[in-house]
Formats: structure tokens, C-alpha cells, sequence
């Protein structure tokens, strides 16, 4: 009985030990190996497909820079891809003119802990393009709409009743990386597309 | 010795419990009394006062949208003050042409539990205004420079060899909210201003 008490006891004495151990081990899933900044298109790769959401900015109808929160999903393949709602103005302004910019922080992702945002050790990325509407038979609107479901389950209870959603891609012809000093990293489009998240 | 143990082991099979309880809240203070969502100028306040870090917007050098990752502070004015890098664009850009916006998620105040960041529900505004150099020695940029340092301590210690740091703040001239449903709220400068955090 002494026996059966001591172990109930110690089991107990290790419950907060253990909880905090599985609460560390989830946080680290959420962003797994961040590799290092010096290799700037692995980086890249890591942080866009790690990411969960950012700022989509377009021109407005003043020709005014409009950034709009949004998910995204890039399936791995390092394409911003889009589940955009007609309710929202950010694809009427991409259908008047497609120049685009998306935007987001590693600070989403808990790797940039004790560090502020805008700090040059916590990463942000920034990819200047074209936005542009996917046909939603076409190969890349079929892989994209999988992508954003796969990452955004809660996509498929939106509720629409006035307006509809549609896939779009961020046709990137340029990056800008801060991971570790400014001013920015060079790297190129191609580069980014050649390494491997 | 046999209270004393029963004790104990009461204790530890509570441990578990108080810790979670304490873990919700500190979790609950990092985003205090979010207001009801249909009080749209309290509510912006809110997020405003509590947000840390966001997107900032400007035309780059060929008039594209160029997002940038920002951390900001409001001093609980509900204006958007930035302390900004003349080794980033952003400033050289404002510089040229003022029009800007500036977008947070509510999704970084952890007040968002299970929703997606794109679910009309978590809520985002956007503000778009003019991005403005101010005086150092002027009473706004003495009480924006204070409001800047006390909710990013780590300003104080970004080192610039080749580059200095002004404060810059958001004129507003419009604003964009989601909190509840698509499509976005009606919310004039005026309200916005005239509502209390």
C-alpha cells in the first residue's frame, strides 16, 4: 500500500514536468529545423512553407498601396497561392492591375523567440509580382485549391451568400529577405525556386 | 503521516490543473477584454493598442506595392508610429511618394483560438493614410519615440553602423475593418479617433 502511494505520488510530482515537456514539443513541431540564414534560398523555401498567413498587397482604385490579411499556401512548391473572396476588394484590385507584393514574418511561426519582429534576426520576406486568377481546371488551380485546403481546412465552411472564391498565384519576379542583418539578402528567383525547403 | 501524505498527494493531483489554469491566464492578460465586434470604433482601438508589429506599405521605385514587415507602437492615440531604418526601403520610399497603408491581424494576439487568419471572424484592419517623417524634438515625436521604446525595449539596443532610425507616424485618411463578417465595416477617421481603447 506504501508501495502503490509512493509510485501514485511520484507520477504526480512528474505530471507538471511532463505537461511542460509535451506543450515544448508541440511548439517545436509547429516550426520544424530552421535552417541557417546564411543559406538564403533554403531559408526562403523553409519560411514559405512553414508560414500560415500574411499581407497581400495590391493597388488600389487611387493607385494607393492596400494591404489585405490573408492565408495562403504554397504546397511545398514556393508559390504564394490564394483562396480569395469576392467580398474582399484585394482580387477587383488585382483584376484592374495585377502588381502585387505578399509579405510575412517568421514571427508567426514562435522560432523568433525573445526577438522583436523588427529585428534583422527574425526573419521577414517580402515577394514583388503579379497576382493572378488560376482556372480552377487548369493543373496548378487543381494542385493550389488542394494546397490551401490542406493548410485551411476552415476554408470549406466559409459562408458565401453574395460572392464567390477563387484560387490565385503570386507570379513572383522579385524577393526581399531579412534574416539575420540589413540591409537585405540578394537573392534571385531563380535561386529560390532551384533549392529545396 | 498518513494526512500528511493523503495531503501531498491532493496537492499533486492538482498541480496539473493549477498550471494549466495558470498558463490560460497569462494568456488571457497578453489580450485583455476584447469589446464586442459590433462596436466597430472601440473595437479598432482595441486591436490597435494591443497589436505589436505589422505591415507597412509603400510605392516602390516603379509605383508597385512593397509590404514591410514593422513593428509599432500607438502610445494609446490610435495613431501608428514606426521607427524606421534608413538601411530599409520603406523610408526612401515614403520619401518620394507618402501614400502607404498599414495592416495587423488580430491573429497575433492569440485571441483568435481556432480560427483561420482569413476567417472574417479574427479580425483585420487596415489603414491607409500617408507615412510621415516626424520632427525629433516635436512634442508628437518626443511622446511617439517614448511610446515606441516602452513596448519595443530591443530598439534601444539595434545596432546601425551605416544607417539611422527616425520615427515616422501613419496619417490616416481611411480604414478598413473585418470583425465579424465580410464584406468590411464602415468606420470613419472621426469614430475611430473619438472612440476610447
Amino acid at each position: 500500500m506504501e508501495t502503490i502511494k509512493a509510485t501514485i505520488l511520484h507520477n504526480f510530482l512528474l505530471a507538471p514536468i511532463i505537461f511542460a515537456l509535451i506543450i515544448s514539443q508541440v511548439s517545436s513541431l509547429s516550426s520544424p529545423a530552421r535552417p541557417p540564414p546564411e543559406n538564403a534560398p533554403v531559408f526562403a523555401r523553409w519560411l514559405v512553407k512553414q508560414g500560415f498567413w500574411g499581407v497581400l498587397n495590391t493597388l488600389d482604385s487611387a493607385r494607393s498601396p492596400f494591404g489585405n490579411v490573408m492565408s495562403y499556401s504554397d504546397g511545398g512548391t514556393g508559390t504564394p497561392y490564394f483562396y480569395l473572396s469576392t467580398l474582399d476588394p484585394t482580387p477587383h484590385y488585382a483584376n484592374v492591375n495585377p502588381r502585387s507584393s505578399f509579405t510575412l514574418s517568421e514571427f508567426e511561426l514562435n522560432s523568433c523567440r525573445g526577438k522583436d519582429p523588427q529585428s534583422p534576426l527574425c526573419a521577414k520576406i517580402t515577394f514583388s509580382g503579379r497576382l493572378k486568377m488560376l482556372a480552377p481546371n487548369s493543373r496548378e488551380g487543381i494542385l493550389a485549391q488542394g494546397a490551401l485546403l490542406k493548410k485551411h481546412p476552415q476554408f470549406t465552411g466559409f459562408p458565401l451568400q453574395n460572392g464567390t472564391f477563387s484560387v490565385f498565384k503570386l507570379d513572383i519576379r522579385s524577393i526581399f529577405l531579412v534574416n539575420l542583418a540589413a540591409p537585405p539578402r540578394l537573392l534571385t528567383v531563380q535561386e529560390y525556386y532551384l533549392a529545396k525547403p
